[in-house]
């Protein structure tokens, strides 16, 4: 028995690939040293025993160890090691890999190779990859689906990837609500293995309309003479194929499932949400949206070429670039208070930075709100005027002492009272913009984060600019 | 049957409950505008009549959904609703709201009504709270454990939340490697119901030492006569408790588990970890840090006090303030250069914007990586040369179109070079320090997303100012 820590298995694997990878880069450049007729019989030889010792160590792996494998190879070992996989093997690993891996690898495959990667797969894992596979490859491959996976293939895509339709499994294992727990039992063992993440047994009348589960456990517990009814739970979570999969996925979390059934608008069954694709989803949701926030467009390869790279962070950068340059215009306004008071040029960097940091603070708390469904009507009152407080505390006694170093480095008592005020006013802005702007992106239906923080920091820089320089106009020049 | 979506229950019952509450305050004010001997009998009664219904209604709540109610009211609410909950289920919500509430819960609630909130729990559910709750409620609730399942709490209070010890439940099914599958059957029967999640049940020897693992099904599919050896799969997944848990986690999405058990040192089964406690655990690892990120000390519930919610932030604050100060002393150092030519102060936080920017997307991209395990030895100058690369065009295009500007808005081409300049430099800075940051943070043991914007701002503010200020002082004026 290996009774390895889960992480070891992987850690073998890879140094083993590396290994024959490394052999197989000396060998080739061997190889390519010597001149057409002298090149060495011997070491052609070893390069193919090498490939086959590649061949042999990656496909027997599990394809999620593969998938991380590749994940961690430069784009031209991908290949070598791609080329070394079996049809099947290959469209496990597509189904396990990212997509910036997934689309690259399929760039670089030819349709025949792609089908015969992808026809032994079923209707779920088909609906997974749709998307990436070109359409021609696609429809081969469903081709050995029977007529009512085809179906299920359509309609699944038609759900799109985050509606619990475009994530559930049409594998379902179901018995008659009328059946005995025994004959429940002999349909079991005719039927033969079930399907993972098996954790009941949903329960349909005639017209397949769903009418409960029962526990895999209640069935290994009860006496087999009873019928199927007298342990049938009917208050299980039950899911529709058009629900946002995000809300699904938090009625796994809250109610600690391993499988809901998915029925249609009249109860009938058609598919199963596992906490497998939950979790999936899950992950692949937290990873796209923390490189949103950073502003890359899509999932990038480490390994992408520069130029995919660079285009990738542009409009991002342009956003960035509009924002700064209408902020850089603010101070321009002001250029002749400066030139009066160069010292404000040194300060006004201060009270921006300031003011964008706390703003996200306020984000963060709004954002944590709203995930956890606390802002509502009467609460947003409150909050705002919390937010306020909060700032106004934290302008005073911060801008304070900012306002005490500005008036001690240029021994300016007004320079440090207009620092504070400034410092007070952005973070009061900053609390307000850092409310509104998650609420208006959430009630837009975006996804809160990812904004917020551009459109804050454009708010907190311009204004931040603006109170202080104004402030100094007014009192200081 | 309730073929309710999965919302559905939840949002009748907080409709209930906020109209409860709003009755339970109309009553209060009208009461409490009568004086003395005048107030009438008949509102008391409605009064109580109103709190017993409420009652009624939140005990068979299930915790999860009571919990989610708690978290959307204020603080005066909660009150009233857990004044209203028995025992049992004020111990099952402590266990499911988040920290913030259960401290505040927890600070309110007498000893000896905590001790009666908590002495029904078992082992793993009082390791989980042990750290909010006083020590002298956990002694006593912990008194009802037999002497087994103290000692376990104990030690997996010694293991940390972070590892697979600390997140593991005692909650341990096995059967012995020398039964029949009949045998076995016998024995759970004897046992009654198992423990949630149990998708498989343990098989070890007479000493105890894990054997491998039966799963359910196949308790169902096999004939009963055969020797449990026979079906005991031998290559799972096994976890040792001083593991980080959020490697496990990586196990559990990456080979879809549903449980996995966890052994000592000898190989001797000590407790098993379910997906369900993996899901927690995610869920809050990154809400954690989401936090953390926009700078917020602890978990802040959005109804806390201005002072305690002002105090969570000040750290952040503090160190944003420092840097802020320094970049501001760097500007400070060339007042003579912008003094001469005053459009310096205006365009120079354009320079520091983008730098911070571009240098954020790159840790995004390293984040990525590092979570992919992408950056291995020989792949890291491959990663700088490529970031190098990618700034250099970015800085080069965006730099160029900058240029334009200044050079269009002051009419003066060398503005535009000195520009053009600064971004390049700032660019490709911002790149080294978005690879270096992340990288070391992570060597640190630290969460290499949280310090790193920090960092990375700071650093590409200050060098920022000074490029594009020292360029200007060299070649402007």
């Amino acid at each position: 028995m290996s009774l390895a820590a889960p992480d070891h298995r992987l850690e073998q694997a890879l140094v083993d690939v590396t290994r024959l990878l490394e052999k197989h880069r000396v060998l080739t450049a061997l190889t390519h040293r010597q001149e057409g007729p002298k090149r060495d019989l011997l070491e052609q030889l070893q390069q193919r025993q090498n490939l086959t010792e590649l061949h042999a160590r990656v496909n027997p792996l599990h394809p999620a160890d593969l998938a991380h494998v590749f994940e961690m190879l430069m784009p031209d070992e991908r290949l070598l090691i791609w080329q070394q996989l079996e049809g099947r093997q290959r469209g496990e690993v597509l189904l396990e890999v990212s997509s910036a891996v997934r689309e690259s690898l399929i760039e670089t495959t030819g349709h025949d190779d792609l089908i015969a990667a992808t026809s032994h797969l079923d209707a779920d894992d088909l609906a997974y990859l749709a998307d990436a596979l070109p359409e021609e490859v696609l429809r081969s491959a469903s081709r050995q689906l029977d007529a009512g996976e085809r179906s299920w293939l359509d309609q699944s895509r038609a759900y799109g990837k985050n509606s619990v339709g475009g994530v559930m499994s049409p594998e379902v294992v179901f018995i008659r609500d009328d059946q005995t727990v025994d004959d429940a039992l002999v349909h079991l063992r005719q039927r033969g293995e079930l399907p993972p993440q098996t954790d009941r047994l949903f329960v349909v009348d005639a017209r397949n309309v769903l009418k409960g589960s029962v526990p895999l456990q209640a069935l290994l517990l009860t006496d087999p003479r009873q019928p199927a009814a007298a342990i049938t739970s009917t208050d299980d979570v039950v899911l529709r194929p058009d629900e946002e999969a995000e809300e699904a996925a938090q009625a796994f979390e809250r109610y600690n499932l391993v499988s809901a059934p998915v029925v249609d608008e009249r109860n009938k069954l058609i598919g199963r949400l596992t906490v497998e694709a939950v979790m999936d989803f899950n992950r692949h949701l937290a990873e796209q949206r923390a490189l949103e926030r950073a502003g890359l467009r899509k999932e990038e390869d480490l390994f992408a070429s520069t130029w995919a790279s660079a285009r990738n962070r542009w409009p991002w950068l342009c956003v960035n670039m509009v924002t700064a340059f209408i902020a850089s215009r603010v101070i321009g306004a002001f250029e002749g208070t400066i030139q009066e008071l160069v010292a404000l040029a040194a300060l006004m960097p201060i009270v921006a930075s300031v003011g964008g940091n706390t703003g996200n603070q306020t984000v963060a708390v709004v954002i944590r709100g709203l995930a956890l469904d606390q802002i509502q009507g009467q609460h947003t009152s409150y909050l705002i005027y919390k937010e306020l407080m909060v700032s106004l505390l934290n302008g005073l006694m911060w801008g304070g002492l900012m306002g005490l170093f500005a008036w001690l480095i240029y021994d300016r008592p007004a320079l440090g009272a207009v620092m504070m005020g400034a410092m007070v006013l952005n973070l009061l802005l900053a609390a307000m913009v850092g409310i509104a702007v998650p609420l208006a992106l959430e009630r837009l239906g975006r996804d809160p984060a990812q904004g917020a923080s551009v459109l804050l920091t454009f708010a907190t820089d311009s204004c931040g600019f603006f109170f202080f320089l104004g402030l100094a106009k007014l009192f200081l020049v």
